[in-house]
């Protein structure tokens, strides 16, 4: 724990260090206002984890870590531009708190800072073409997910093929920076990746489940927002998997209304309907069972297992198998 | 001339060969769509040629090149929907014939993919760090246009600092690139750089004169269409400079007027007006002025004259000088 707060401390220092100022303050000031705002720092830290674990300088992985939290940041910027989501981490999102013009180009130039903070160390440029990876990879997962809100039957398999896109690939890429940074070799930082890849599947299925069964205080967004907007979440997919023909026409009804029908109420039936079909049951269950394809990724890490140990402490907590 | 079209043709032939597509489609036909329109290809052209100067392997500029102009068509794609343009090279835009979101998207995609091409030869880090910093450039530029809109008192200062970030910078990287690929050397470069800023005011400057002072078939673009959105280009600058009291007054209030006015009347009034006053040739001489100082640059590379040939030629044809 406390090399995970050290990093904590080290992520944050660098970040307050850091300029985001400059002119016009109209591109800057949303850049500032996004990255500065309280976060799990999530990616970068495991980045810097990854970059620790294989014995690498913390100075190096500090900047892809930056990176990685600019690029993060900048996805959500356009993110709530399309989603027309109001509010994020509690705060007014950029796009209502300024402008969508404004949110479409300080997300421009977020992800071209992020390129430019990925450049810099020794492997900046092995570091670049991993982000230009994974910043069309997210772009891919992002229009899936647009396309979802009008295609009539997604199936399970494409939604988690969008999940990994949009989320999944991003925690794998920054593990698999931090490795890189270190000079891991490549079979551990396949793994490494793999872990991402499950970690994140898991993470995105628990935010499926929280976005319902939790509250906005600690969420920090609408409760049943997903289904407010017709969101094709697994947790959907499942109801429908499990539900009877009428369950089933029902709820496929109930996810055509658009916001101006009474909201509260289609959440609510909606969420009575998951809970008579042990809907969150069955989506914990998946979950958990790519949170131990992850573990058993990192377990496959070819390093004596107090190398790992930081990781996998901070991935537990994440998970929730550590309180 | 042989040369000229010989790159042009090797260009072409580039970008043929490239896979613009992918899944899902929605992301990828908006890419091919725009990059793959007829279009000048000034950023590609003056990246080879300046490569081409200094000696250096066409194989690795072409990469650059390719950088450059899926760069360009990114920022079209995204100025599109900022500017709300249903025309764009007498096709409709991307956010039109699709929408916003898939614009922003899109758009988002090809910047990554810019960074990807410009990583892809020996040089590619250097080449993918001035990327990054012309993209922030021309963000910025782009804000600024923006702010302008409902800005009252733009000046003649302000407005150059603008298209200097938004148009010049981009020309100037690209021939810093191709000659940065060639291996030139830091003086010549800067040369070269600053070669580009002046041609780029100066295209500027005629591409506010052709937006009133040509047809749609020609320019592709609606006639007058700056004067209809409000734009404070430098003709409108300049007509406020050169105006009576009475004359500014009126243009400002003209200036106020909304698309739902009658639009027609408006541009032929604004047109009377710069006519009376002699604002055309008054933009001419400032942006004859600029094209002097680009090409004593070109003049102050030390190279001897016929390596400079081609791109002096390339030039001139865009600037008017030879027909």
């Amino acid at each position: 724990m406390e090399k995970i707060k050290q990093l904590q401390q080290d992520f944050a220092a660098f970040l307050a260090q850091t300029d985001f100022g400059g002119n016009p303050k109209e591109l800057y000031e949303p850049i500032a206002y996004t990255i500065l705002q309280s976060g799990k720092r999530l990616r970068p830290m495991l980045c810097l984890l990854a970059n620790d674990m294989f014995g690498g300088e913390e100075q190096e992985a500090l900047w892809p870590a930056l990176a990685l939290e600019t690029f993060h940041n900048f996805t959500l910027i356009h993110d709530d531009i399309m989603d027309k989501a109001p509010m994020r981490r509690g705060m007014p999102t950029v796009y209502q708190k300024w402008n969508a013009d404004i949110a479409i180009l300080s997300g421009d130039a977020m992800l071209a800072k992020a390129f430019q903070y990925a450049l810099q160390p020794k492997k900046g440029a092995d570091l670049a073409h991993l982000l230009g990876k994974v910043a069309i990879e997210i772009c891919e997962g992002q229009q899936m997910d647009l396309n979802f809100e009008t295609l009539g039957n997604v199936t399970i398999p494409e939604y988690l093929e969008m999940i990994r896109l949009k989320t999944a690939v991003l925690l794998a890429t920054a593990l698999q920076m931090g490795a890189t940074v270190a000079g891991a070799d490549e079979a551990d930082i396949t793994h490494l990746y793999d872990f991402g890849i499950n970690l994140g599947m898991s993470f995105q299925l628990q935010d499926d489940i929280l976005d319902l069964y939790s509250d906005v205080a600690t969420f920090g967004k609408k409760h049943g927002g997903d289904i407010a907007e017709n969101k094709k979440t697994y947790l959907y997919l499942k109801a429908l998997e499990l539900a009877s023909e009428k369950d089933r026409r029902r709820l496929e009804y109930l996810f055509t209304l658009r916001m101006d029908h009474d909201e509260e109420e289609k959440i609510e039936e909606v969420q009575a309907l998951y809970d008579r079909l042990h809907v969150k049951e069955a989506v914990e269950k998946v979950m958990l069972d790519y949170d131990r394809r992850a573990f058993a990724e990192l377990d496959a890490v070819g390093l004596p297992e107090e190398k790992k140990a930081h990781l996998r402490t901070y991935a537990e907590l994440l998970s929730g198998r550590k309180k």
